[in-house]
């Protein structure tokens, strides 16, 4: 697995004595001073956070900025393909990437549980560090409380993230017009199925990995390539539909879809099946979907194919001038379906 | 009390059906879909929040700002002067005033512990959305995740903020100077017991009240007044004692202060005495100290004497040419000596 890669295997040396997170890890004397200086600072180290204010002061920004926050409870915390702290930061670059902005600065709120294994953390942080620079973003401020036994899950970490807009688009739900072409980034339903199936020690017959990756570099082509664009949503909690859902009742329109042309990998598809799920509904976290007008469609797919995440980009639908609000699903069989909003959820602690 | 003058007793309607937080209000379904409409977007809504896209988008932005993160996991819920709501915007508020700056932007993530009782979410935004008004901030983007039960503690937050630096003062622990004087802006230890005396049950003669306010008018009017800011810290976990050895030792210089001139509550030095903590260590959430030159002190204290909460400023000390990263104190009895940093904590989930 490329997140292994340059895995360190143990955590520096003042981490021996304390192999565990204490309460007093959170309580601002020495021991918390200790973990900020010799894991987050000593991983996340930039001239912005080393400088340890209390707010991070960022320099020469662009008069538009993109700003966003997530805050992540996947369990496990380590799933095939990626693990909480990559999602931590893809997870918010992306939701940044779709309103059009370069992702530029984070920062990470760790909520530990009294008796996590320092050694994970230590993972995690080091993760984090790596999909940061994948991403190419920096983490400028961060924060950590720890809570007893018994009232978290290991770790939650919530990171919120500021992106700098250099462009005159507007990309919004309120921007899609009639006729606006639709086009997916890549094939669904890997990501919640990857967490699932080691969440419930299902074995398929092959490994299905998460598709957690950054997407900022796919949309900064598309802007550089000139590409129109109206909106972007990445396909997380809720899916596809639930995307097109938001999309649809936020802009008003009637958004159809050909089910035959979405891209499913088989072993997805199998155990969506065995499990009962639709893969509409399933989680991603490197999946986009972009509303571009008709004459850019072609090109913005080509754009995305030359990404190795975007090479089963294709256009799987459009935007109508009727039922208003809606999304439409010609299916494999011919019909026409409504696809509608899911009322709970299909897998909870995705993200 | 304040915080419950204009408090709605009751949630809108729509809630009644589900009184209780369920897993699928996270889901990303229609449940999600109908918390975030009928909770946070009407309590938080304005202009860039309703615009519900997956980043808000702020113009006109100054070109160098102040970004910070917490999380809070204060544990009760609510306590006398403040609940983990207004806790969540004033602690964010607060760091992003001691870099110097104008807090304008706010993203509030919610870790919501499934079978929490609709009714204190609702409590709980309300006061989030006064608390955010008194500061005169806004929330412009959110996030809500659901874990199970038995895995958080009914509610957890994290605020992300951003505010602009309007001034051209660089305000760090690397600007103190030695001769600089220390302003305290009022009496301290009053949140850490508040929250304390009730999680315990313990009752004392008196109501003590957490301090937690926005210190962001204070701050203003010292920058309009004209005041050098060399540096400035909130007395959150790890109280004043923990503040200044941070500032001493990013500074590596020498601060000294003085008991006598440090305002405590009797009720609070009462209570601080039964319980064994000393109110040096204590958090505050509306306290904060600044290091002025001396030219500036008379005047800044009389500045901050003008707000409610800086009736009790008063000048504690000084930053001294000798022993470097150490604080000082003389205490009542005329003695000197270290105040060091604890390496625990003395209250946990105070914050």
């Amino acid at each position: 697995m490329e997140e292994t890669k340059d895995f360190q295997p143990t955590c520096p040396m003042p981490f021996k004595q304390y192999p565990k997170i204490l309460l007093s890890h959170g309580g601002g004397g020495t021991l918390m001073h200790q973990l900020i200086e010799d894991m987050f600072l000593a991983s996340f180290g930039n001239s912005i956070i080393n400088a340890r204010d209390d707010a991070a002061v960022l320099e020469g920004l662009s008069s538009r900025i993109a700003y966003t926050t997530d805050s992540y409870v996947v369990q496990p915390i380590f799933f095939p393909g990626g693990d909480i702290g990559s999602l931590a930061v893809n997870g918010t670059v992306n939701d940044l990437a779709m309103s059009g902005a370069r992702p530029l600065f984070l920062t990470a709120g760790f909520i530990l549980e009294e008796g996590l294994d320092m050694e994970v953390l230590w993972r995690v942080v080091k993760s984090m560090t790596r999909a940061a620079k994948k991403a190419g973003v920096s983490i400028v401020a961060g924060d950590t409380k720890v809570v007893d036994k018994g009232k978290g899950d290991g770790i939650y970490i919530n990171t919120s993230g500021i992106g700098f807009i250099e462009h005159d688009q507007r990309i919004s739900p309120r921007m899609v017009q009639n006729g606006d072409v639709l086009i997916l980034s890549g094939d669904i339903g890997r990501h919640g199925i990857a967490v699932m199936a080691i969440r419930e020690g299902l074995e398929f017959e092959s490994d299905i990995k998460s598709d957690c990756a950054p997407l900022v570099h796919m949309v900064a082509d598309m802007i550089a390539g000139g590409i129109e664009l109206h909106c972007m949503r990445d396909l997380t909690r809720g899916g596809l539909a639930g995307a097109l859902n938001e999309i649809a009742e936020n802009s008003q329109k009637a958004i159809h879809i050909d089910q035959c042309s979405i891209p499913v990998q088989d072993d997805v598809s199998a155990a969506c099946e065995m499990l009962g799920f639709d893969p509409l509904y399933v989680a991603n976290e490197g999946k986009f979907i972009a509303f571009v007008p008709e004459k850019d469609a072609r090109h913005a797919v080509n754009i995305l194919k030359q990404h190795p995440q975007g090479r089963e980009a294709s256009i799987i639908g459009e935007v109508k001038d009727r039922d208003k609000g809606i999304v439409t699903m010609k299916t494999r069989i011919g019909t026409t379906r409504i696809v509608g909003m899911l009322s709970g959820e299909q897998l909870p602690r995705i993200c």
